[in-house]
């Protein structure tokens, strides 16, 4: 592992790290923040998973997360959101290939050799950073950012056990019934849409839930109300009665300034599913 | 004035204009947050000078400030840092030219034309945002971060009266002496060092200080501490009895995670001389 960048912030240190991934076949870059109480000893951790056309410093630099991580004694790791570089497949889209990995171990071709961002974040950087930081595997808690939330929702519902608690900003709610998932899921997995359906947060919502409490943002004034499909995921979240609460923001759109303005909540949020 | 863009934020609005400015003859970006409060009365206002390459976009994204201004009910302007534009002189280093204005106005070639920031900020920009917005022009405070926070220093000791507070986050705070000054103040104003001095932070603060409290943040392990110079401003504020704080921050760098962390403390040392 490589250290790329460390600053001082909120009494801790902002990493930025990089690392040959065996899942990916790649170089990866990421982001940790430690608090200070990581000096001492093992600390909790919160996953932060961002969306379409980020890299890991979108979040790391804009939503704020630091101040209330620091205060709750929490670590943040900060994933890119797919494999990079030029011998890794791409697309002139910006909703796939390159910074839009959805969070799937791709099955087809030209994804399948480097696309394994589910079994990366899942599996591989959860190694590697508890190998190098005195990081408590007991308490880890997930959110995300669009189809960071996608992400964050899927993998929180997909292994059990994993999270205390999981929270999504503006999440990909239903991926297998909108422009931003039915593309992107037939690219990486092929045209049976029964392989879509562990990456749907809204059919695993209604299939099985969290076992914790689920904390949704949406902002009302959201430019891609119609491509996230938050209603399905409330509806699902309804229907199950899941602990948590579904919150439409009214007046906020999609911006990291909705992000930041809600960060705290989120933080606060999981502090209580992870200090205790 | 257009409307670039607009977000909520915090419950107010985050928002980015331009306008053709006559004092610098190009057109300008600035970005303005407004806390909700600004909607049924008169805000006071902070500004917020940034640094080398800076836009007006750097801090309004990095810095965090807009949830402590929307707490005290404080708005922030955020400035360009420099004219822009295909026929605006430039030059091939970071530190002059484009994003590299030192707040002053030039009287020399090729800079002269457009280079006029300290006009710029000190009035025609104030006039742009009062005749628009519902800002209470007797209640001003103004900060920056390195080369914005020379600014914010210079402008609040050579304008007396104007500003109620001023702070600054690792200031240039002798230009006259370093390389981060000398070049441009030569540049801009000419050889005659006597035109340097209106601009020198620590000669002000020898001449005249501040009517009122000063706060100065300086990261100890900043990378460019030999440039700032902070022991001359600290001793230049030791020397006159100087209301208000330097505080020496050990382990913090030059960065915008240094402003993050430190930017609450600066927020409510401005709101307890603005909303009295």
């Amino acid at each position: 592992m490589r250290t790329v960048s460390e600053n001082k912030c909120f009494g801790g240190v902002q990493g930025v790290y990089s690392h040959t991934s065996e899942v990916t076949g790649t170089e990866m870059t990421f982001g940790l923040f430690l608090p200070a109480e990581a000096e001492t000893r093992p600390v909790p951790v919160l996953w932060y998973l961002s969306g379409l056309t980020c890299t890991h410093e979108n979040a790391m630099v804009k939503a704020g997360a630091q101040r209330y991580a620091a205060e709750a004694g929490i670590a943040l790791v900060f994933p890119d959101t797919s494999p990079r570089g030029p011998g890794v497949a791409n697309d002139e889209a910006y909703d796939l290939g390159q910074g839009a990995g959805f969070y799937v171990n791709a099955t087809e071709a030209p994804w399948a050799e480097h696309y394994r961002m589910w079994d990366y974040v899942a599996e591989e950087l959860p190694r590697v950073i508890t190998a190098t930081f005195d990081i408590d595997e007991e308490r880890q808690g997930i959110t995300g950012h669009s189809m960071g939330g996608h992400g964050a929702l899927t993998l929180a519902m997909g292994l059990p056990g994993r999270f205390r608690s999981v929270s999504a900003f503006a999440p990909i709610a239903q991926p297998t019934r909108s422009d931003w998932g039915r593309k992107q899921l037939t690219a990486y997995l092929g045209a049976d849409e029964a392989t879509w359906l562990a990456h749907d947060a809204t059919h695993l919502m209604r299939e099985t839930g969290f076992d914790g409490e689920v904390l949704i943002d949406q902002g009302g004034s959201d430019q891609f109300l119609d491509l996230l499909r938050p209603e399905a995921l409330a509806q699902a979240m309804a229907a199950r009665r899941q602990p948590g609460a579904f919150r439409m923001q009214a007046g906020y759109d999609h911006s990291y300034f909705f992000v930041a303005t809600f960060i705290p909540d989120h933080l606060a949020f999981h502090a209580a599913a992870l200090t205790r």
